[in-house]
């Protein structure tokens, strides 16, 4: 039972495929939560409409609780002008462009524009797991989401950080091999170009294709995609080239750790997106990697944790982004 | 002429070769400077009495102005115990050990010990720069010291960022180049194992070691040491193998400078130390480095430049760390 008296907001999610909301306490407690396709190929009104859906939703919600929402908390993917409330140009949402989403979202639920808050949907999910999930108990915490990319959350002193134009916390395109692999961002050696699920599942297929033995060729004759899950799944059916791959993704993932390290020394870093599935399959080739690999002489290696609140990180973040 | 009511402090710098101090208004006046030998090979006692014999000196030249000191300010080679004011195990500082720099200079000079603050040498010189130098008027800032090695020092909402441990903004070993060059830390690939001075000067010495022709060889045959700078000299000369040396510098220290922009976006990195000097023949090819490997998908990046206070940032930052 919750007191009449509880704070709440409503945090709002909104990715390429899915848009994903919760009415959440202040203590991070998910009330309610929903989640609804994104539609995009429905244009920005149609999305932006049915974000608005969502929200009324939640604040029905609220309302029949008889529990006041403090503000609505929006994570959008970058880039986005933070303070001006616009998301930019989100690689994944094709068409937008310069979108005030503040603005758009305050106006048709009548509120204020500054009861409705946006930040990126990294920090937000970052923000989530610091406050209620794999973060709680520490000063500092970075995060790194490994999905087709790798995305990142930094969080100091509590707070996001977001830097000079809010591009803060791109840690998958930090550079870990110069003149290396091509990254999708155009760079050449970022930590996502070796170190994503995406560039696990094709560093596993270029060399299937370039003929090396390995039982996930199954996969593919029965015209089946391999993905990182079916890496890891055969690293523990002992295939050596997945195990070879697993192994080279899980060492460029520490190089990144070190990097965190030694630039923001935080107490933690926390591990999620789809891989982090993984678990102390991810976790301890990465730790053992990280002794491996770095210098002790700088100083002692952070925690490395899988995160804990899975597809709620975004929306509990993205609600108790409010309360900061 | 000074007003009688002007705070000051003390800062010391203190280095394995050079204790450096000077007297330094609020607002970053240096009134006094001095530099003397550390004379390191005399033991911990014999430094510390140098040390306090130095600060003692400044401290008759404020009486002598009629100006009240409010702190003093030590700067000192990591690693460091901040907070204890302990000097832990600096490596360019043979047999310091866990020495509590803080009470010992405090007591000799009949402080009271929250009077004497300490931090790391490189955060010291960055927060000079950032309130006195080149980083003045931008909200954070990143400074790297080009040296034998590659220190770091990172500015963020005005104040040095220390992390979990004291260990933050050790920028010169993150990795650049995985699995590349062995650094001195005892990582491969590290930043500092291509864009230090000391990388400089040894990647010249080995190629022409191999055979390759340089003008540079002449320093040798006359049983000299080649340095950064003569490197940089040979550059301006349109000496080929020192050209392809120094557009390997410039490109890790534009792959480190990236690095810094996607993970902490900070409107500007600051290049100081001995390499600096170098000025437009290190900024411009770092600038056009940076264009030509960073994704614009991820942001601009920070401007660069060098530092402007040379060997007073240590002092001045040491000095002003007292206000903060």
């Amino acid at each position: 039972m919750v007191e009449h008296s509880t704070l709440v907001a409503i945090g709002v999610d909104l990715g390429g495929t899915m848009i994903k909301g919760g009415l959440v306490t202040q203590d991070g407690r998910v009330l309610a939560r929903a989640s609804i396709a994104t539609e995009a190929e429905g244009g920005v009104d149609h999305v932006i409409d049915r974000m608005v859906g969502l929200i009324k939703r939640f604040r029905r919600e609220a309302d029949s609780r008889s529990l006041t929402v403090e503000a609505v908390g929006l994570g959008a993917p970058g880039t986005l002008d933070r303070r001006r409330g616009i998301v930019v140009a989100p690689p994944n949402l094709q068409g937008w462009l310069n979108v005030p989403i503040v603005e758009r979202i305050a106006s048709a639920l009548g509120l204020a524009r500054e009861r409705v808050l946006l930040d990126n949907d990294a920090n937000n999910a970052a923000l989530g797991e610091y406050l209620c999930g794999a973060g709680r108990g520490v000063g500092d915490m970075v995060m790194l989401t490994l999905g087709t990319g790798i995305g990142g959350g930094i969080i100091l002193g509590g707070k996001p950080w977001h830097g000079a134009g809010d591009n803060a916390g791109e840690l998958g395109h930090m550079i870990v091999h110069a003149g290396g692999r091509r990254c999708q961002c155009g760079q050449q050696g970022c930590l996502e170009a070796y170190a994503s699920a995406g560039s696990t599942a094709a560093r596993a297929r270029e060399r299937i294709a370039a003929g090396e033995p390995s039982s996930l060729k199954e996969i593919l004759d029965r015209g089946g995609q391999i993905g990182a899950d079916d890496v890891v799944e055969a690293v523990s059916a002992g295939d050596v080239l997945a195990m070879q791959v697993w192994e080279e993704t899980c060492r460029y993932l520490a190089v990144g750790c070190i990097n965190i390290q030694h630039a923001l020394s935080p107490g933690r870093i926390v591990l999620a997106g789809g891989m982090s599935g993984a678990g102390e399959w991810l976790v301890r080739p990465v730790v053992e990697a990280m002794a491996a690999l770095s210098s002790r002489m700088l100083g002692d290696p952070p925690e490395i944790r899988v995160a804990e609140l899975g597809n709620d990180a975004g929306l509990i973040g993205s609600a108790l982004s409010v309360f900061q």
